[in-house]
């Protein structure tokens, strides 16, 4: 078994809020981070897949192949996006890290070989971080 | 003369448009920074200021103070911040990387000793960066 | 089980040595760590907390919170300090990377809900890394 | 148990080519990497040792042993070479990272005290990854 | 004044040799440099241009126009290239970094407004740096 | 006119303390960087050669040989060493990253060629650094 792993990056804006609380408990507890005109990061992705090298062409997964999936199914959707207005996917779920990266996993799990498992490792700052394998 | 940086950062949301121009020009020109409903960034931040050394303390300036006037003045100001919504400087310029440079920098100039000259550089992305000296 | 890491920082002073062993043996074995002047690292700390999301929140745990606690618990505890001379921790404990990162490691288990699993990923130098898990 | 890693790097130039292909099945399935006249890479190798500390010494394993090794059987064996044609390895082995990183897996099994699991890292840029635990 | 960089990178093998100096006295000047065989770097450069903010946009430069120039006028002719064999400008000039970064520098004079000043920053490896400015 | 830049890097202890201060004003101007028993840093330099380049090598100046004179003159003397009690240069010298730097240069001033002028970049943190050119 073998894992690689390919670094995508993507821009959007969000604001933390839960419509069953209070807008005083929102504000208390999600801070700064409950700005109702929303707030945005850098985000840094990686996605690791791994499972068995191919013999024949030395490669687990043809990186460029890869590299193209998380363009086209995760980056193209959420950069330069607001995640609470202008996507699907957050319409009903709190756009939190974690939420962010078990959504991304899901994505891409339907995408890639069901033989390999798959990692997301999510850079919402440069200090703060999130991992989900499923 | 010796120069010290200290660096710090701030999130924030933004857009890019120009008013004066129609929707179909700010969509053109600025592409999905234009987008209505914004957009973020992780800014990351140097301040560089420039002066002699105090011989007596062996400093050029106290890094705690210019880390704290950063804070105060800048990074609280804007950290967490839709800019064209949450922020004075913003309500009439673009924040585009170069005019928020350009902000930072006349707002640090009047807290810095005028012995000092000071220096900005400003990621917007880590492949995205400006740079401005006054 | 989502993972969720936060990075912090500390310096300080430190010397390796077994008063056991006897100058040469701990010359030899440390090297220019065994130096009785003491010497230095900017130790680049990131904590790992592992357990299931809060869908209520969409946190597995308030950074906020877990970044506080690492301050107060860990980094004021270790920051600028010589650990062989300033520490209790380390008054009997030869202070490697290695027993470093376990100290650490016990520390914070106190400190957070025993529902969640820790790791602590601890670095000397950029080169030298260390990784503890209980 | 506990983790140490040691960084190290090493640049070379390489082609990938599966023999028993067309020219065209290698040209269209290698891209750009199946360049006739090489390209190159700066690789980044991180190796993590992975066993019980040593109670007399605080050490897992004597991080300038560890390094020395690597310098020794790792990078003076491929740095500022050609993979293809001035290694033993990849005579008959495509110098993919997944191959590269498994080689280099299988040297320090060799070398490395067998009561330690050993774990490669291995960065082809800084966007893709190859991680292999034997 | 104000100056916007933009990060590209490019993989290249390449191969020091001064055809005018004997075999022996390339092979101790260059040292593995030298190798007949070629050896290879991922480059990253850095593109600095200077001038003034254009008040109507708060543009310097449209980062999209110049990272689409970088890509097409430096990386698309370098990148997966032995830079002895497979270009143009090295056919008779050795490929050090001072060299590429000179000619870097030389293809995007010809492309970015003269109004602008333009300077490069190469990073052969990520200790070994070249700038150039013109 | 060019410039090359190599990084090396060095770990020390250290404290800033003037001798013609009481206690209480050491304590308070230079707060935890007073105490008494000292704290470290892992120093991270940048030493930045500029001149003509060699028509003939195409090098500015062998970065070998740039790389040893900085092992040798600036690494050996100061790497994991406690500064103020083990180097003749902060006898009687605050060991600030200001007059590290200013010593590092006038050390290197007299190693390479006067047709050169030379710069240090120093970073005591990863967010203080220092630049000095003479």
């Amino acid at each position: 078994m073998i894992s690689v792993t390919r670094k995508s990056h993507f821009n959007a804006a969000h604001r933390l809020h839960n419509d069953d609380w209070s807008e005083e408990k929102n504000a208390e507890f999600y801070g700064l981070c409950n700005n109702k005109n929303y707030h945005g990061h850098n985000y840094d992705l990686e996605v690791t897949v791994t499972g068995e090298i191919d013999k024949e062409s030395g490669y687990l997964i043809d990186m460029k192949y890869l590299s193209g999936i998380i363009e086209k199914k995760v980056c193209d959707r959420f950069d330069h996006k607001n995640l609470n207005l202008d996507t699907e996917e957050f319409k009903n779920l709190i756009p939190t890290a974690e939420n962010i990266a078990v959504v991304i996993w899901n994505i891409l799990r339907d995408e890639i070989n069901p033989d390999f498992s798959i990692s997301i490792k999510l850079y919402e700052t440069q200090r703060n971080i999130v991992e989900y394998s499923g």
